[in-house]
Formats: structure tokens, C-alpha cells, sequence
């Protein structure tokens, strides 16, 4: 922190500031410039965890600094998070997840290849989960999403099926050996959802649900965590700090669009966030071009785009038939789309020496075998 | 719900738009333009509450509709809250909190008198908490505020004493005679939360998090609902509506600013939020300065402000030490910043025909005069 | 400027800085601390208005510093604006209009008494601005706003009856002794509109037409200078600074709302704007309602909080007729509601130690004595 | 435009409104539900142009209607720009800009080749102008852009070198046969900038300043339009509108980032505008990573998102020494980073089918050889 005192500011203000710092553990140094003086504050860097600490700075003292008399503003230099961050730890973070049906049994999520993960907006029967399911692992998808708890808007909303919603993602899971995705909501269902799911997704209405963050935190379950809708990147990033702290390493970030004032699309889709997360962190990022734009039309080139500027996958929605879902319909791709973007991901991909995960094509796919009309390739 | 079918459309599309209604119990009604041709939906208004429907419609049928084929858009028509409306319950709500200290023993928030709650943002120490509550009665306060739990946007920062707090809280009370607010930010601490606190506050971080929602609904308690940093009022009025669907009535909003591109305050407060929910709903609306701008210099006239908007009520932060706070010092007034304010108040109050809850004057205060050791009258 | 060096940065790196600031002109004094070093910039502190320089720093030097190898961030110190700062003018600024209705001859705006502009939006017709101008003197106010140029968002609205508007503004004001403030658009403009206004309004999409601030700057005309509709408080005072910088000190600021993601509002009135002015700068701040709500039933309760805020005064948008207004009617005041606003508004400024400037009652209004229908009280 | 009538309204009150409508020239066709009565309102659907009328409907007309008594809520069904929209003129506009170093001689923007623009921000002196023409050419621009009057934030920033840098500009294009574009501020300038320039800029801010989009409209020159930086889509295109009712037909929309919370880029580049301009309009969409992201490492990422999202053309900065730039060096790249951008543009470009124009490979490039004294071809 650097505490900048107002122009001719005399010398007992400047000592009443370094008292308040040493008095809170901290030492200021100051520099008398002519126009006025700046004190640089450096604490005892402590482990990280210690409560009340960050490296031994308590976060809101800065503000509390900034109110003090004769103080003009306070300048914070190191980052909030740590865990999180790329100086802290400078080589990727690779998320491997258990996929059978790929030829190595595990996707690597923040490597080389892109991933996609699609399915339902929810989980409404066993036939809708089950086709879609097939379709997008035929289509080249190896993580199947789905919501067995949907927030809702309205509380007269569908809030989906609950543990009978993660009972059929278990059987999509075995039928077509494509790993789960899947939203968990509130901490007391956390190991109900572990025991179904291979990834939690915390949603952007709980990207700041900090007693949630702390229980999937004390699992070893890969977490993707939304960014809230109206969070910054530091936000975000604090968030998934809560996950990392906890200790669990297994988190992923995901780009769902922002709320800004522009109205023709549901949100803002901060696609400048996936190269910045890629700077600002160590974690694997993907990118939801669905709830990034609200609009079945606009999931393409979005999905395209993201690519482009170096998503570590895609979070899409796809329905047999969107216009009967209980949910967000509107901006399901249906099959046929689904099918139509893949080859498109793989254009771009590979136009920047990247390439696909995708559903390994060499051994025969018994898991397959006892869903009635599914073909697998 | 009106579609709006794109110019030129024939016969066959309108026709599929009034099945597709039909096949979802809607009925379609066309008015064929020169133009275009719009069709007004009717539904079966039944009961609210109906899980997947709310006067019959489904709520994300909309958003399925205009993905058809011939739909240009699809216009909503009625409000998608009801028991929140002012529509469905013209009176005003009037939320009753015990309250020993005022004369008839209870304040009534969303009557013609201006409530008074102040405190620190967080519980820290029994000192720290007597001497505030102390404080903010003498200056004319009638209900307390102060934080046991903490959501805190740093994993590292303090995230308050939890139950001790809530006992210091209610000691406070039987000390001063005051109503106790503080927040809950789970569904599992609810119960231990409402055995302390006479208001339950949602903080802004949770306004969506609907499992905690439906566990406030639950009780009687009375439950004041934050606006979401970045929520619409619409939104702000739902979740207000999972509370109410859920059986509690005694439900308050609170508005404390919004996220905006200004980053000179901490949110921008939306004042005119106030007379909007007025006009739109039934329940009391207080306003919170304090988080509503994050500065202490602009706590009073934001005050001000609320007060002349038509608030029934504010929530302030007050500090005995606001240097030595271990969170949000900046924004909290100091004992005499509380007592300055509290008779501004009051004249604007009285300047447009309303007046103050405040702690009684016909009884000799003794509980004041002799702190620390007195009892509540 | 301070510049923060990453850490374990070598002394190579800091002496490139320092050379990089020499040859700026600018000399470089680091600090360097256990973890990182950081330099505080000194610029030669020349006088304003050199070109590429404040204070001698070019402002966008920090930017290219920021860009630099090794450099963490830069953070700036100094307020970007000087003549427009209460800083360099610590006295408020008060302008003085002349106005022939009221008994000293001159309205000073930015003193005690608040101030009421009102009018309708657009000049329409002779009778429609004379019988506005007549009602809302009646009631009060003592300056008449109204658009003889118009901007209108799509280029088939109306866009204003031109140097006609202005003819029927300069009438208006020889019949009812009202000042006249009205919008320049261009600044080929300035000229005409200054023969016929007593303040040019430059409206929320001119707050960055340069060309017109410079413009507006060469006259001595008082100039409110509405808010850009999402520019920061700094933008607006760097706007300030541009007419300030040409000459001309006779600026008024105008809060007239932002935009924000909330549609329920036009804009969203940033009330904290009209207190944090009032710290920032020593110039006049005026607060649009109507503007700043859209929305008639709004117009009220914010007039009153911007009174409780501390608004030097209110522009306030009337019409005889708003349901057959050519432009903004369904946001404009009936005579009867300006008429019913002037108490209330009169009532809280009162209860805040401040009154409001009036028509003089005691001399004969022999202006006003040609216009047919006119009685002035 | 429709109009929903309060539920409960009566006969009387419908009646009011259809005669409202009457008096408007307009007619209303009211469908009578069983909660309530909606209005469908035709207008004589005229030439565009007339003034006060889109197809007849005064744009301002909705909001009056809102505020009649019984009137619940007006619903906007037609688009209001129509010379702009995708309706009313489906086929692609391609505008045709001339450049000597293609071997067409022309280059053809809206078309299926991606065109590279690229320069200074600032013309800053002949040498700086020089050099990078003649670097963006080799890498394989078309299009050279660069200031010569720079809207500035602050009055004492730098604000272009006036004519002298337009040219600058005219003899860098000579030199080079690049194409010129660049800004023009005010109307008076209009003339001025047209005898030098290729391609009129209109800046951010100057988006909705409709006298100087009055005067490009009476022109013929081809119009980049920059997207207002807190600008709706549909405001955007009301804008290109005005310059299209002036009967200049060659307008391009630029979209270059919009204003929201998130303060980690300068803007957040909203790459969903993309695709949604190609589906409302006919007219071509260039992107500009620099002014979108204002930080030089994004500026790569975001450029092939904006390739793989689908626009038409980008705009790029590109400096000497970005260092030492005037103006934004910050977010310049140098001629390093442009020329390793260029490769991979065109392979995201291959992969989706499209190609780059290119500067002429067939013809010897006497004028890049031999820099600075060569002739353009």
C-alpha cells in the first residue's frame, strides 16, 4: 500500500500515520517530496490464511487509512488474491477430470485442447437427457451438463428435479461415458452433488455465497465457479481464492456474460476476460457463450470467438427440442446446431495449433451398449 | 403476453404460434394488421404458487416463443410478482418490530414515521458494541444494526464472531431496549439467527440465493431484503416473492446502491428506487446510505435525500473508533457525526408532514444514564 | 505520478525509468523497499493551459510509463482538472444572471437559495412557451428553459423551431422578466443562441464536443454544462476545465442521471453527484429530475431529494399540455404539478436553513403588462 | 406500436385513446380480452424522411401515450431506423474505398475479405506517419489511419496537428497507396477532412452529434461510425441512419468497446455486437481492438476474436515507439507485434472461409524498397 497525504500536510500528520501503521503491525516509510509526501506501507509478509491477513495486510484497511485526516488517497500495489494468482504460481493449473470415453480416460482441462461440455439448460426426463446426451458425444462433446438445481427468477419458475435429476445424469454418465457437469446451489447439498457429479458448477448468483465456496472448497471435486454477473475479474478471482484456500486446487473459471446497460442481448459477453484470466491466473478458463448472450443465433460466433481468444473450452446448451423446454429454450442450439458449430470449433482450433478433446473413436464403447436406441460411433 | 409475428408471416406460422399456445393450455387471440399480425395470450389464471406457472404462464415460455420461427418479439404485459404488487394488495404493509424502548412497544416500519436503525457494520467486541448501542439510542435510534456474520470479498478478511456476536447483540438489546437487525447468510444458521435477531437482514450478496429465501419465507420473522448489487427491481421484487410465497409477510426492501461505471462512491445510489417501490409494491422500503455510498462524508446528505424521496426508514453505520474498525471504517459515522445527523433528520421529516420513531421521553431513561451496569425498562 | 516497479526488478530497470522520465522533463525519486520499488514523479509545475502538459505531465504519460518493462502500475496523484477544482478555488463560485422579475435584478446561482429553472422541453408554439412561461413564474420560478434546438436521437423526431425558438424565448422573457437558458448545439451556434439566451445549456451528448466547449469558452456567458450520460464525475469537471480553460467562469454543472443497467428509470439520478460536486468543486451544481427520471410521477421525489442533497437549484421540464407535447411530454410537470411542487420544495430547503429565489412581489411587473392573457401576481 | 390498457379500464377510457390516436393521424385497433383491452396502432405508413414521422409514428408518440390515464404500458413493434436495417434492404452493402496498392485499385469492405486498417493514433510528425505506413503495408495493411484532431479528455492533452497532419496523411498515401481514415470533429472541419481523407472517422464521442453527422450525410465519402462508448445497438444504428437520410449510403459501423463496471480494460469490447449488426443491417462492421481493450497485450486475442465472431474489417494502432507516442502509446502495438498479428488473422480468416486484402504481391513494391523518396504505382 502506498498512503498519499495531502499538499502540505505537516509533520505531525505524517507521524500520526505511522503510528496508526506500527500500531497495526505495519511500517511506513515515507518520502517528502516538495509538493507533498507518500508513505509506503510494508507489512510482515505472513502465510497466506492467517485470519484478518493478506500477507499480513488486513484488506479494508485501506479504506480505513483513506479517512483519516490530512490522508488524500491510498494506493493498494499487490493483488487481493494470491492462490489464484499467476505470479503466486506460474505454471497452468491442469484440471484432469475422468471421461470414459476417451481413449486416455481422463480430459485434461487447461491444456492444449479445447473442451466441450454441453447438454440441457436442466435435466427434465430421462429421454430428454438420454438423447441429448448421445447427441453430443456423437457430435464430439466429452462433458455433459445438465441442472438438477436451477435458480429461478421467479419462485413460481421449474427449480428442477433434485437428487432424481442427478440419479439421471449418473445414467447418462454411465450409458455414454461423458463425464457430469453440474450446478450445486447450497452447502448442505454439497455431498449429495459430490457423489454424483464429476464437476461442480457454482452459479453466478453465488459466485459470492462464501459459506457454499467454503464447503466446495473441503472437497477434492473440480469446481467450475461462474463469474457473478456484475463481478470484476478481482472479484472473481477472490472468489475462487475462497475455493483455493479451502484446499481444493480443482477450480475452473468460467466467462457467462455480464450485465451492462445494452439490452438486445441477456448479457455482456466479456470475451477481453478469457485472455486477461489467462495473464491475471494460473486456472483453466471457459467460456459460456449460452448464458453469455441468451440468443440460440449469437451461440455460434461467440463460441467461435472465444476460441479465438484462447478459451480452454466451451459451456453450450443444446435440447432436443427447444421450443418445448421448461427452460431457456430459447437459446438452446438443437442438434442439428450443435452438430453444425463442432467442425467450426475445430477449424478455429486448429488455425491456432490447437486441437479438440473429443470421444476417443478407436475402442468399441460398451458403455454405450445398454441405452436402447443409442449408436455410438 | 403479446407476439408480435414478423410482417408478412402467412397463415400457416400464425396457425403453429396459436397450437404451440394451445399445446401449453394458453389460449391465442390475432389481430390481423395491414402489416403484421400480433396475437394477445390469455392463460388460465389459477392460484399462484402452481410450480411452473404463475397466473398460468410459464415464466420462460417468452423467451421460447420469440425463438419460433415468424415471431419478431413477445411482449410481456402483466408483472411476473404478485403478492409483492401493489396491484394485488393496494394498503401499505406496516411490519411491526418489538421494540422495548419506544412507548407503545413496538415500532410499525412503513407507517408515517421514519425509523431510525444504527450500529457498527460488525459486531467485534462487547465494548465496542454497549457503548454504540448506547450512543445511537441517545441520539434517537430505536433499532439496532450489527453484523455477527460477514460475507467478506477477500477469503482472508475478518468474517465476524458468528453466535458470540448474536449474544452480544441480544445483550445489547436487554441492555438499551432496542430491536436487533443482523444479517443471516446461510440456511442452515436461520434458526440460530431468528433466536437473537428481531430483524432478519439478506445481504445484497444473497438477494438471489434462494434456498436462503425459501428458509426465511418459512419464518415470521420480520426479513429485511437488500437489493442485489447489480439487480433490477423486477428482480429485487421476485426475490421479495419467494419470501412472501413462502408465508412470511413481514418483508422490508433496502436500497444501497447499485453498480454503475462510477467509481468515485463505492455504488451509486439509486434514490429513485424509493418512489418506484412506493408506486409499485405494498412493503415499507428503507435505505441504506452508508453501503449506498461507501464514504462517510456523504452518508448525511444521502440521508437527506432518502428522507425527502419517502424512505420509511434508514440503516446507518456508526463506530465508536471508525480508524480502528476491523471492517468498512471509512464509511461508518462516529458518535458525533450520528448525532449530528439525527436532528437534520428530523427536519425534513417534519418539512413534508412525518415524523421520527424514537425512544420514549415520557419515562425517565435510566437504562442511559447508568450503563454500563442498567437494566432495560 | 508514482510508479510501482514489480518485484525483484534490478536497478537496470529502474535507472531506464529514470532516464524515461528525464527525458519527459520530469524527474523520478525512488523509494526502494524489501519487496519493490517505487518512484514518485516531480514535474516542472508550469502554468495551466501549456499544451500537452497539466502541471507540466503530459496526461497520458502514465499510461505509455505503465507500458514499460518492469512497471507494476502507475498510479496517479494529482486531480487530472485544476480550474474547475475547489483545490486551486477553494471559494464558491456563484453566477449571477440577470433576471428583471425579481427585485434585486440578478439571481445568483450557487449561493443560499436554490434556484428553479422551468419550461417545457421543446419550443412549440408561441402560445404554448407563453403560457408556460406565465405559469411557472406564477409558481415561482424565475428562469425559463425550453429548446429551440433539439437533439433527437432518431432523425426523423422534431428537432426544434431554430433561431424561431429562440426568438419566442427572447419574447417570452421581455413579457414575463424570466431569464432564459436554452441548448447550443454546434459551434457555429454560439454566436446566435448567445443573442437571445441568459444561459446556454450544452447538453448530455455535447459533454465532449471539444469544439463546443471551446467555443462556449470564448463567450462570458453563464453555460450549464449538462452530464455526459455515462461519463465519470472526473470526465464532467475535465469538461468543465475545457470552457474554465477558454475564459469563461461562469459554468454551472447539471446532474441529469446516468445509464445504468436498470430500465425502469431513463436514467438512474446519481444524487451523490450533487454532494460530491460540492467537495470536488467550488462551481454551482443544478439537478434535472426530469431528465434524470423520464418519468412525471418521479419528478417530485427527486426534487426533493436533490434539494435535501444540496442542489443549488432544480430545471425542472413543464408543459400546458404534456399529452399533446411534440417531444418528452409523458416526463413533463401540468401547471398544476409545478404548482404543487414549489411548497414542498420550498419546505425542505427551508428545513435545511437555505429559501428559494422568487419573483419580486412588490414591484408592478410593467413587463409583463403587453402580453394579452398575462396577470402577474 | 401497441398499446396494453390497464386491466378494469372502461369503455370510455379506450375510447379516449383511439381518439388520441385519431387526432395523431394515426388508427387503433383495440382486441377486448377478458382482463383486458390491448391496442394495435397503424399509421399511414409514408416516405421516410418526412420530418416528425417514421412510417408516420412521431418516435416521442409512444411515451405520451404512456402516460394517458388507464394506459398500463406502450409496446414498440416496428424498429425506428429503417434506411439502416436489414428489413428494408437485405442485400450486403459493400463500400467500395479506392487504394492504389491493391491490384484491383479498390478495396471492398462488407465483402468476404477481412480489411486490415492500421496506424498511429496521432499524427505525430512525418517521420513517425512514414514509417509506419510503410510497416503496415509490408505486413500487410491497406488502410492507414491516424489522427489529425484528437478529442482529448483533458484540455491540456494533445489535440493533433490539425491540416497539417491531414497532409501528412495525403502524402503517406501517396507514398504508399494506402488508403486514408481518419477523424473529423466539427461540421465546419467537414469539407476540410474530405479533401484529404479516404474514409471519414466519426468518434465515440461524437456519435450522437448530429449536425456533423448532418454534414458527412451530405457527402458521399465513405463513414466509419464509431459505436457511442455507453451507445445502444439500436441508438447506433439511429445514428448511421442520419448519415443515411442525408443520402450518403458508404457508412461502416465501428464497434470499439462500451462503458461498464469492469475497470480492468478501458472497455469491455462487446464482440456479441458482431454478429447482432449483420443480422439487423446491411452495413458492414469493422472492429477496433486498441480503443476496445486499450491495452496493447489484448489487443491480439480480441483481434482474432473479432475475425472469428465474423466482422469485416479491423482497426488497429500501431506506433514507431509506443513509448514515446504523444497519445495512447500505451495500447499501440509496434511493428513487431503487427506484423506477427497479421499471420495469424489470416489463418482464423482461412479457417472460416474468408481471406485478407492484401496490398498487390504481383506488382514489384518499388514504393516499400525503396522508402522514403518512392513514388506510389
Amino acid at each position: 500500500m502506498i498512503v498519499v497525504m495531502k499538499t502540505n500536510c505537516n509533520e505531525e500528520a505524517i507521524e500520526h500515520i505511522l503510528t496508526f501503521l506500527h500500531n497495526h503491525g505495519l511500517s511506513g516509510h515515507p518520502s517528502r517530496g516538495v509538493e507533498r509526501t507518500i508513505i509506503g506501507v510494508l507489512g510482515a509478509v505472513g502465510p497466506t490464511g492467517t485470519p484478518g491477513s493478506i500477507g499480513g495486510i488486513n484488506p479494508s484497511l485501506g479504506e480505513t487509512l483513506e479517512s483519516l485526516p490530512c490522508v488524500e488517497s491510498v494506493l493498494r500495489v499487490s493483488k487481493p488474491y494470491k492462490l489464484a494468482s499467476r505470479e503466486f504460481h506460474p505454471e497452468d493449473t491442469i484440471v484432469e477430470v475422468p471421461v470414459p470415453c476417451v481413449s486416455e480416460g481422463v480430459v485434461r482441462i487447461g491444456d492444449r485442447d479445447v473442451v466441450m461440455m454441453a447438454g440441457p439448460c436442466t435435466v427434465e426426463t430421462e429421454k430428454q437427457l438420454m438423447t441429448t446426451a448421445h447427441a453430443v458425444r456423437k457430435a464430439g462433446a466429452v462433458i455433459l451438463r445438465g441442472g438438477a438445481f436451477k435458480p429461478s427468477t421467479s419462485p413460481y419458475g421449474f427449480r428442477g428435479l433434485g437428487e432424481e435429476g442427478l440419479k439421471l445424469l449418473a445414467k447418462a454418465r454411465a450409458e455414454f461415458g461423458l463425464a457430469v457437469i453440474t450446478e450445486v446451489m447450497t452447502p448442505s447439498d454439497v455431498p449429495m452433488v459430490c457423489d454424483y457429479a464429476d464437476i461442480l458448477q457454482i452459479g453466478t448468483r453465488n459466485m459470492q455465497n462464501y459459506m457454499l465456496l467454503d464447503e466446495v472448497g473441503r472437497t477434492e471435486k473440480p469446481v467450475l465457479l461462474k463469474r457473478g454477473m456484475s463481478s470484476t475479474i478481482e472479484e472473481w478471482l477472490l472468489a475462487a481464492e475462497y475455493v483455493l484456500a479451502g484446499g481444493n486446487r480443482n477450480v475452473m473459471l468460467c466467462e457467462r456474460g455480464i450485465r451492462t446497460y445494452e439490452k438486445m442481448t441477456r448479457n455482456t459477453m466479456d470475451i477481453s476476460a478469457i485472455p486477461l484470466i489467462e495473464r491475471l491466473s494460473h486456472l483453466p478458463i471457459i467460456s459460456d457463450p449460452t448464458q453469455g448472450t441468451g440468443s440460440r443465433d449469437l451461440v455460434m460466433p461467440m463460441s467461435l470467438a472465444s476460441i479465438a481468444a484462447g478459451t480452454d473450452g466451451l459451456l453450450v446448451e443444446v435440447h432436443p427440442n427447444p421450443d418445448e423446454a421448461l427452460k431457456d429454450g430459447a437459446q438452446s442450439l438443437t442438434f442439428e446446431q450443435f452438430k453444425s458449430l463442432m467442425p467450426r470449433v475445430l477449424a478455429v482450433a486448429k488455425s491456432l495449433g490447437r486441437d479438440l478433446s473429443t470421444p476417443s473413436l478407436r475402442e468399441r464403447p460398451h458403455w454405450a451398449s445398454s441405452f436402447p436406441t443409442a449408436q455410438c460411433v
